[in-house]
């Protein structure tokens, strides 16, 4: 059985949006069991929720249905898409917050959402969480084909995954991909080309640290610890303290690991 | 079948309270289905409380419980009321809060929460969103007919609606009702009084914007834009910015329409 | 039936490792009601997670489970425990987190959670709220017996729990327990020890406040008012304002009731 939706999206808890869409769902598929990732990543920021997304999904069960909505572009020409993707649904406008899914799974079906049968019957412009979004998920949940939602598409839009390089001289240059709530800064550097690296030394924002710890409690508290975090990447953390705000980090800032 | 119940308070969602009430609810009906619309309304903000309630209930299936709890009159002789209204029923303290629900919607029966035998057995004297409008709620989800909860009301009590005037020069005045996360500054002027006024100039805080468009990106980016909402209420917006927070914009400001 | 499950944490909601924690669980048992007491516990604060969870628990139904996830020694060798208490059951890092459930409730079983099978397939070094701690409860939810999960405990660490001192002329001493989205301050000070002091004297932070009132209206609008608050304790508020705000009170500051 299908029944566990997700959404993740820029509309915070304070409005009455994140309910509405809830409310939607529930009116389509009584049985629906709505999980909420996140409705705090930044206004538009369409980045940081193709990561929170990612770091997510993966422990859902088959056939989740994960809508979601940071949708600079609601109302314009930017299409509506449905994907098939590995176990899992995903429902979002085609602005590349389903970049990393696209590079993480086997993509299966990909469908524009063209046939208005599956959305609430009045549309508006601005609220297509509501409106489309929401009630695509929910059909999707209570077994509605993907195909039958629009037309297929060959691809979807994407933006380019951030990646490490490796240098000439040993050394390894990544970047932020997100500061989470604890202030730990999380690269996009992965333990599997970390290999034997325990002592390297971690460079950034001006501070440096030498070798790659298992935990937290490897540094003293307050101190700089560099570790693989829980989704096997490179991370930067002050034991029971801020490393974000201390450092001034923000994704995208530079980090460099030399052998 | 009639068991979706919201909660929509002041509360926040740091401390303990909405836990106890999502308790209390599921201590007496297990199957109940629980949707958070908002714990994030500002401290005793009866009326922004009574907008997110309007902007999110209409999505609601059939027969759904609606319990607002914003009620710095607690303890005091204020009233508790259980209203069946629409599709739907509403549990709340009789302080305005439902004033919107009581102009949208045919009011079928009121009630006032006098019998104890549908609240917690214990009754503080400061937290009746757990001790009485929870409990309640969840009665109504087990198909408890509102009558059998106590004394038959007449009438609630409302505050005036915010509703715009039509001036002798043909412009329209009106007044801010929410400012949202986004920034947008929604008004009360609804879509049906602005026919034929796409060139209209909306005029708040000392800005002028030149008609109304229909989606966010009919601006520039970082432009004002003017703009009919998803609610259908003329809204102030500043595409992929915050409008409220750059026009000092809160909920009671002045907005005028010229034709 | 039992399977109502909540969780206690400090992760925030922005992040994914609420999300990924409902995943976990869902995944596991796909019956699972699960209910977020609070994600807004200040990051590591073993003392306010206790006392918020010491509010909320009591609440639900029999054999609710409830997973609390404040884990500064994640990776270390800090125990990850459950209890059988009272008509609950208790998931959590043995770091103190238990103390309030420990002194309030008959403790029936207590397990460290050594047992692999009962966790996810891969255990990250840092979030075992996703790997450990969730999937324990989930299991429990679908009635798993507590001594499957491991190796029976004869205790767990607990920190002193907070608690008023009578002096010799009359007056009580206590503390600050927590301060609430409402600034208002709740204090280790029970009504049982307050008979017949309705008159007494309340000092706090150099104010000092007449009388214990039942409610928060018995002050004027603005006014500081103490009252016994829906817990059963002392409370120190402002009326319709914030008192923790308005006097600089912190959990753990002193407050004085004279006869």
């Amino acid at each position: 059985m299908r029944n566990v939706i997700t959404l993740t999206t820029d509309f915070g808890t304070a409005d009455g949006y994140v309910g509405a869409m809830h409310g939607a769902i529930l009116g389509i598929n009584p049985e629906a069991r709505i999980v909420d990732i996140s409705h705090g990543i930044a206004p538009q920021d369409v980045h940081q929720a193709a990561y929170v997304l990612y770091t997510a999904y993966p422990y859902f069960p088959d056939g989740t249905v994960h809508v979601v909505v940071v949708d600079p572009g609601v109302g314009t020409e930017r299409r509506a898409i449905g994907l098939r993707a590995g176990r899992a649904f995903f429902v979002a406008p085609d602005n590349g917050v389903l970049s990393f899914i696209a590079a993480s799974e086997s993509v299966r079906e990909i469908v524009e959402l063209t046939n208005p049968l599956y959305w609430l019957p009045k549309v508006s412009a601005t609220f297509h969480g509501r409106d489309v979004f929401s009630p695509v998920g929910a059909h999707l949940t209570r077994g509605v084909p993907l195909l039958n939602m629009g037309r297929r598409l060959s691809e979807i839009i994407t933006f380019p995954l951030p990646g490490p390089s490796l240098k000439a001289d040993g050394s390894i240059q990544g970047q932020v991909l997100h500061v989470d709530r604890f202030g730990n800064i999380i690269t996009d550097i992965r333990t599997e080309i970390l290999g034997g690296m325990e002592n390297a030394q971690v460079e950034i924002a001006g501070y440096s640290i030498r070798g790659i710890s298992v935990t937290y409690a490897a540094a003293d508290v307050g101190e700089l610890v560099a570790l693989i975090g829980s989704e096997g990447h490179l991370e930067v953390a002050i034991r029971e303290g801020n490393a974000g705000a201390a450092l001034g980090t923000v994704a995208g800032d530079e980090v460099v690991v030399r052998p």
